[in-house]
This record gives C-alpha cells, sequence and structure tokens, in this order.
C-alpha cells in the first residue's frame, strides 16, 4: 500500500496548510515518497477514515492512520529511525514540541489576524468561501473583514514576537543548529502559508528570517519553493 | 582558582535573580562546586573585572571570566563536556537557545509587568531602592506604581502566554523529556524569582505548570527550594 498525504487544497490547487507543508517537509527530509491527494474544506469524507476532520491525514505504507502534523512528524521519526533524524535526539524533540506549541499558540493567531482576508479572498478554493467565512466569523465573533487588521502596528507586533527566532539564528544558520531540523519545518509551514496566501510582506529583507527562509526554500533541490500544485514538481507524486 | 559565581543580592540575602537562578541550577546540573559572592544593584564595582555590569558573571576554575547566563551555560557544557549534558546534543542546545530567548523577550516583560511593585518594595536590598525605581521608570517611561499591573486581565495573560509549555508537559515530565535540561532551569528561574519576590499566585495548582515546578523544587536533593541565602543550605559555598 502506497504511502499517502492527505492535505489542504487553495485556489489553482495550491497547497496551502501551515501545518500540511510541514509534514511535506519532513517527508522528504525523511527521503520518504508519498503521493499527495488534495481535500478541499468541503471534501472532508476524503478523510472521514482518519476518524476526524482536519489535515494532514498520512496514511502510511501498510495502512496506519496519523493525523495531526506533530503525531505525523513524532510517527516517521520513530518509525523510520535509521534515515536523517527530523529531531536530532530526545533533547531535540522536547525542543521542537515546544516550538510547535509556540507557533501554533503565539505566533498563528498573529498571524492569521494579518492575512485573514488574504485568505479567504485569493487563497481558498471559491467553493470553501461560504464555509470559510461561516466557521471564522463563529470562530472569532466578528466578521472577517472587522477582524482582519494589516495595520503597521499589528505587524510591528507579529515581527515582535520573532524575536527568539532571531536570537537563535544569530548562532546557527538553522533552528535546529548547522542544520535544519523538523522546527525549521514548522517555522517554515508558517512563512509558506503566508506566502501563497498574502501579498504582505511579513519580514525586511534585512530581517535574519528573511534570510533563512531564503536557504530554506533552497533546501531538497528547491522543494519548498514550489507551491505544491499538482502540476509543480512538487505536486508530482514521488 | 576556586569557581565563583557572583550573583544578585537582595533583600534579607535572598539571591533573587531568575538568570543567576539559571546557573545556579546550571552548577548542580554539571554537579560542580563553586562560591556564591552577592552583588547589590549598588555594587556594579565588584564586577567590574568582568567589562560590564550584569550579573551573573562566573569565574571558572583558572580564571576564566563569563558573563551573561547563556554564555555561562555554554561555556559549562562545552567546557566540562564529561559531566551530565545541560542540552543533551547540539539539536537540544538549539532548542534550548530558543527557549531562553522566548523566556526572556516574551515571558519576562508579562512577569515584570505584575510583579515590579513587589520587586521594588520588599524583595530587593533597601539600599538599591532609589537607583531600582529611577532606572526602571526610565525604561518603561512611568512610574513603577503605573507600569505595574497585577490585575486578573493581566495575570491571565501571563499565564496564556504559557501555554506552549503545558503543551510540552503533557507529553513530558520535563522540558528537557524524560529528565530535566538546561531548558528546564531557564523557566525554573522565572518561577523561582517570582516566589522570592512576591506573594502573587501565578499558577493555579491545578496547572501542569505548578506540578512541574514542585519537581523542579525538588532536584538536587532540594536544592532549588532554598532562597539561596548564605545561612541556608544552597548558600554555603559548597
Amino acid at each position: 500500500m502506497a504511502r499517502v498525504l492527505y492535505e489542504l487544497q487553495g485556489r489553482a490547487d495550491r497547497r496551502l496548510s501551515p501545518y500540511c507543508w510541514r509534514t511535506r517537509m519532513a517527508l522528504r527530509h525523511k527521503e520518504l515518497e508519498a503521493e499527495f491527494i488534495p481535500v478541499q474544506f468541503g471534501q472532508k469524507d476524503r478523510i472521514a477514515f482518519s476518524g476526524q476532520e482536519l489535515v494532514p491525514v498520512l496514511q502510511d505504507e501498510g495502512g496506519r492512520v496519523i493525523h495531526d502534523s506533530w503525531a505525523i512528524a513524532d510517527h516517521l521519526e520513530s518509525t523510520y529511525p535509521e534515515r536523517p533524524s527530523l529531531f536530532g535526539g530526545e533533547a531535540g524533540r522536547a525542543g521542537a514540541r515546544f516550538f510547535n506549541g509556540w507557533v501554533d499558540r503565539a505566533l498563528h493567531p498573529a498571524m492569521i489576524r494579518l492575512i485573514l482576508r488574504d485568505i479567504h479572498d485569493g487563497a481558498i478554493a471559491e467553493v470553501d468561501r461560504p464555509y470559510f467565512r461561516a466557521s471564522r466569523e463563529a470562530r472569532f465573533g466578528m466578521a472577517l473583514e472587522d477582524y482582519c487588521d494589516p495595520s503597521a502596528g499589528r505587524i510591528k507586533a507579529f515581527r515582535g514576537l520573532l524575536e527568539p527566532v532571531r536570537l537563535a539564528l544569530e548562532e546557527a544558520p538553522y533552528l535546529g543548529g548547522a542544520a535544519p531540523l523538523y522546527a525549521d519545518h514548522i517555522l517554515f509551514g508558517t512563512c509558506k502559508f503566508v506566502e501563497l496566501c498574502s501579498p504582505l510582506v511579513i519580514f525586511a529583507e534585512d530581517d535574519p528570517i528573511y534570510e533563512w527562509y531564503g536557504r530554506m526554500l533552497a533546501l531538497f533541490d528547491g522543494y519548498g519553493a514550489s507551491d505544491g500544485a499538482a502540476g509543480g514538481p512538487a505536486g508530482e507524486p514521488e
């Protein structure tokens, strides 16, 4: 049974989700091939077999099904220990676990607030817009247009949140140290998502994070530079 | 030449600084003995030999002088590689570097805002109060009493910042994983500082961080449970 990753499909077949990009990069990092199956918000029946409604869902060789990007990374690391490590050991795994939570709970809420309109208006599949608007307006308790705020002050606050990343990058080229590890893929997913969804310039060109992002885009023969669409190099079943 | 740590001295000889506690715990973790020299804010001449004005300053055996708690941890790890590791390897070190920056840049500003008055009124040496007030009021641009805000809303926001720590502690008893590493000592320093400075209850008793703190206090034969004063067990030259 082939390895299959179910991932969020946006407009023009772009693969949007920051969480799915974590898994894409983790699979490449582990040098594991996979087929990518796109799933729109309105196509949750495609992943009903996983017992829940969120992508990414990985169906690994042999049929084992794992959902949640962290659980998938953990699964890949323990199932394929002979391949390049995602965590660099137990202490590295613990650090990545904290980082994963920090990106999800601290960084993403600030990021979403900047680009929510762009996600709705131009990034997701057109057919998904009513669902996206209704679910997000229920979550945020107001109209998308009111919640979204790409003002200079909010951009500055978002950039400020990333200060610990800059401190880490002062010492090493990657969050994993001398070479990229899963923590890098976590933050890469966020940056890639913003890039695919919005024209907003979230990093100044002299920001060390901007330089780091350039290094990440070049990884794995430029794998991350694609938009993931099936017509592009990253979207083809490998 | 004996190993000496210069650290901040508060009222009643309590050793207050969260950064100095990081180093205290790191020394114990490495099973290294040291003499502890107290330094009040008004006694910066005692560390003038380090070429700067902030504690902790470590003068290691052989006379090498290192300042800044992160640089000290790094020094201890590389100088004494045969002793228990503070980082658990290169990936663990990278994770700890991010965590160090996150505590300094994200957590501490929110924490200070809650207990600034308590620090001034009761924690630091009485003789240091005018300096402390003047330097902090210059930094914050307002009176200490106006900047400090231990309201329920600020406490809730502070607790919210710690959500990624809780996620990590769902999986493992320590931030380092199955056993404590330097990341644990970093956050311990913050919690210890609050405990020594303020009666404020920053963690609910059912908070997993509260339970973790209990484990940290018990480490190294209860070393962290002392206030560090020279009369107590932790303050005696070892």
